[in-house]
């Protein structure tokens, strides 16, 4: 796909986006503000820009005259970018935030983004369980009548150099057929081993070359939230993705009250099934979206924390609660995934990642794994961002951990209008430093219906860079905006008015939304920086930060 | 318990017994014929016997008179052996064979035995895939609060040497209560890998010592008949044994149609199930029959030829028919029984014979293992008689083998009083070579109800040694006895008159049964003759000759 750069105006900013983008999408990945209340979807009619030059699809609407559109007037918000662009932001809803000099809070700095695959790939941590591999056999004939099992191990072993080869019992069902399907023509799909040297066993078989179309699923398994991700193995590309609210709230809402739960009678089996019925809505989900055959699906990982992990397989974490607080097991072989009670095909094998402690899980160890800490000179920390945080630091020689309770916050649990990050949570946020004015960037596009995780923290940073905010979260009672007011004596922004949202109230950020944000940044900072002194570290001596969690998928922070 | 010493006069023929042995049986055992036309349930009254020394149980019928037993009268069929015995058969019911010489065929010559377990062990043959091992594991503390499954790893690598283990998710479901019943001293079972090197599974956990139960099961699946047998691997006894016919004989006799029947819509499925539940079937029974704890049960073993092994697993079978006469696969890893739909414990695995080509199954392969015959120097003959009998040659250096064809006559099928080796049915056989009056043993020492095929071969072994029949099978038109007639234009041997058997008809055994032995033991025999030649060797070269199957279990013939 083709890209194209944008120039804003009146200040200069210029940014490359892919071909198609919401302009107001790269309004905000530009930096510059325009105001936007509705989310996106056309409805509040404030984010008018001018095209002075390029070509553009879709953003006339009935808010503007045909005057303005003749003008090349576009609401940015439903506008689809075709070609290079010059976009002039009209000065009534612009200000360029460098002319002005109000701030006494400290700027964000650094540089943040989001990991991918090129990278994963780059630094050797692309290494994917599944692999698949064509092959022509020679036909049997009477001087050549090996079983057909043995004539695909032996062409494994003489032409690919392949060994230790098994092959499990739904491949044997089915090969003899697969293999006179289409001339002895057929793609043979080889799980590795955890452990090299090990045995790689043989886990599918399909007719002609299907080597361009190898699939696997990832699920992390938190106490609040379980998300999954369908990855395609040969591209790096992510045909579809969902979350949910793991269903196990209902019988406690954090780690504890699930522990005790599962040890009441059919307790465990019912926490197990509650989850796994989760996981199966989740697949489901993700092979409807993406439209991929399931039988091309190969593998699953799953990683949560140690309680989840053991309640998602079954065990009865009682024994983590009780003095001297021990886990079951911290290790689990791969095991078949229908075994556990998963909607796949009878040839995909779990992988379950091992545990380091009672309260340091398999989802902390995915995270070490997949940022590839383990594997770097830099220093880095750590962060698995939930309503429980796990922290990690080090680089190749060392790693140590801790974790703490944050609570839901940064879930979306415990704000007056916090929701998980689904369609209509307001993900982006800018504010006009002067008018106070949002800019509200929606998870779809649609009008807002709620404030999720990572909404919170960039609307939280913003309002006290403007020094909307003070460093308790208290709003400045000075300013003259109607998006600050005082409702039953609590402190307000309006971020959504209710004729603009979906939920036919206004939309705000309270004084105790923002106490939870600043208690949950508080545990996690008191996390970091008691595990720093435990390994005689300070923040200075940190080069990078990887963010992960339901919320922040991985993002990287490094020192610019 | 104690033996006893039994000379039988007049001939003075000695053999030792344990105590309690069945006196009719201790006399065919000696080779000591006793007319007994009824089985050994007292009922023909003929198997009168004096006890002159020794002490004895039972044996006291209504056909005795007060006088005959004051005079020491027994009906062997009836008595006990309490002690070292004198008997003196009286001479109305006995003959010494070697006093008569009218025999012009040959004795049987040559010595066999039945394998017992202390030769297996002597050999190096007895090789339990599982192992049980009493751990006595220090009980965490907040200093050693290792995982309880990491706790056991470490303590069996530490303190019994033991490397690559594996833990089952099973065993991780029950290992913290397990290990809290009896104060971290428990049993683990250790299932050992095929080939030395690969991984051990841990597949199950006990409180306390267990150590002295461990149980096995195996069985053989024939096309005709299914055997199994609960295996006690501590003492090497076998508490229980059944054999029932296989269900999918109503859908086909031999394998062939088997295979055909697999194709049609869902032919395969039923096929599957019902071996299935014919193996459900004997395991419930034995567990009932020995009263041992399901959970003592650790491994399955399961053997049969490449078609019933693939019917077993769900394989489809159909190319084991078509030129070039591929079966699908010889090998199979270890499976969780319970993925097989067995029910035994979930930590069960079911070890499957491999095969050698689509007409010499996993049946024969197991014959090999277990008689030792690839550790020997000597060259011998083992053959798996069944409805298709499997014949090896060989020794340490070599092995060559073939199938043939033998009908289910060695079953008892095909024959007019023909039934499977089950209560009733006549298993041993001796006559009178005056008389000619039988002696006839019955499974279960009850009225007969047929014959089996070790029956069978005994019944026409000794009806040709005695000139009853010649080599052709036909009986001698000029005895006198009313055992021999004609009916219907068919010459027969009465076994047991109606009203001394089960089933209100004469039992006998006739002209065209002997046509069905002969047939069948034609085609083993061409069989072992067209393999011997494809060796170059001759009858005489053999030093052993091992007998298997449903009727022999496993017997050795010897040169003397």
């Amino acid at each position: 796909m083709s890209r194209h750069k944008i120039k804003f105006l009146p200040h200069n900013k210029e940014i490359t986006v892919m071909h198609g983008e919401n302009l107001i999408r790269a309004a905000m990945e530009a930096g510059v503000h325009i105001n936007a209340s509705c989310g996106g979807e056309g409805v509040c009619g404030k984010c008018r820009v001018i095209i002075e030059n390029g070509s553009v699809e879709g953003g006339i609407t009935e808010k503007l005259s045909k005057k303005d559109i003749e003008k090349g007037y576009r609401q940015a918000c439903m506008t689809s970018v075709q070609s290079d662009l010059v976009v002039r932001i009209p000065v009534e809803s612009e200000v360029d935030i460098s002319v002005l000099n109000l701030q006494k809070t400290p700027r964000r700095k650094a540089q943040i983004w989001e990991m991918n695959l090129e990278e994963l790939k780059d630094k050797g941590l692309f290494m994917p369980p599944v692999e698949k591999k064509y092959l022509e056999l020679p036909e049997p004939t009477s001087q050549d009548n090996l079983p057909d099992v043995t004539r695909l191990i032996s062409f494994l072993k003489a032409k690919h150099g392949e060994h230790r080869l098994v092959v499990q019992l739904p491949v044997i069902r089915k090969i003899s057929d697969i293999l006179r399907k289409d001339g002895f023509r057929v793609t043979a799909t080889l799980a590795r081993p955890v452990h090299s040297g090990r045995k790689t066993h043989i886990i599918n078989i399909q007719p002609g070359d299907t080597t361009d179309r190898n699939y696997a699923i990832a699920v992390d398994i938190g106490t609040t939230t379980v998300y999954s991700q369908l990855m395609d193995l040969i591209t790096g590309d992510v045909p579809a993705s969902y979350g949910d609210y793991n269903g196990q709230i209902s019988y406690g809402e954090d780690v504890i009250s699930r522990i005790v739960f599962a040890d009441k009678p059919d307790g465990l089996q019912k926490l197990h099934e509650v989850v796994i019925a989760n996981i199966n809505r989740l697949i489901k989900k993700m092979v409807k979206r993406s439209g991929i055959d399931p039988d091309e699906i190969s593998t699953i990982s799953l990683a949560g924390n140690t309680t989840m992990t053991q309640l998602m397989l079954k065990v009865n974490p009682k024994y983590i609660r009780l003095s001297p607080y021990v886990p079951t097991s911290t290790l689990f072989a791969p095991i078949r995934a229908t075994y556990l009670g998963l909607s796949l095909g009878d040839h995909v094998t779990a992988l379950v990642y091992p545990a380091i402690s009672s309260y340091v899980g398999g989802d902390i160890v995915a995270g070490v794994m997949g940022s590839g800490m383990y594997l770097s000179e830099e220093i880095t920390l750590f962060i698995d961002i939930g309503t429980n945080a796990e922290i990690v630091i080090g680089n190749k020689d060392w790693l140590a951990c801790a974790a703490c309770s944050a609570g839901p916050a940064f879930e979306g649990g415990g704000l007056k209008f916090g929701m998980r990050a689904a369609k209509g949570a307001i993900e982006d946020f800018s504010m006009d430093p002067i008018t106070l004015e949002p800019m509200n960037l929606t998870i779809g596009n649609v009008r807002p219906k709620g404030i999720c995780g990572s909404g919170l923290i960039i609307i939280a940073a913003t309002l006290f860079e403007m020094g909307v905010i003070d460093n308790r979260g208290k709003f400045n009672r000075d300013l003259d905006t109607p998006r600050i007011r005082e409702t039953d004596g609590i402190f307000e922004y309006v971020l959504a008015w209710k004729h603009e949202n979906q939920i036919d109230r206004d939309i705000t950020l309270t004084e105790p939304d923002l106490d939870n944000l600043i208690r949950a940044k508080g545990a996690i900072y008191s996390g970091c920086m008691t595990l720093l002194e435990e390994v005689g570290l300070g923040m200075g001596d940190i080069d990078r930060i990887f963010l992960a969690g339901g919320f922040a998928v991985m993002w990287i922070w490094k020192k610019r």
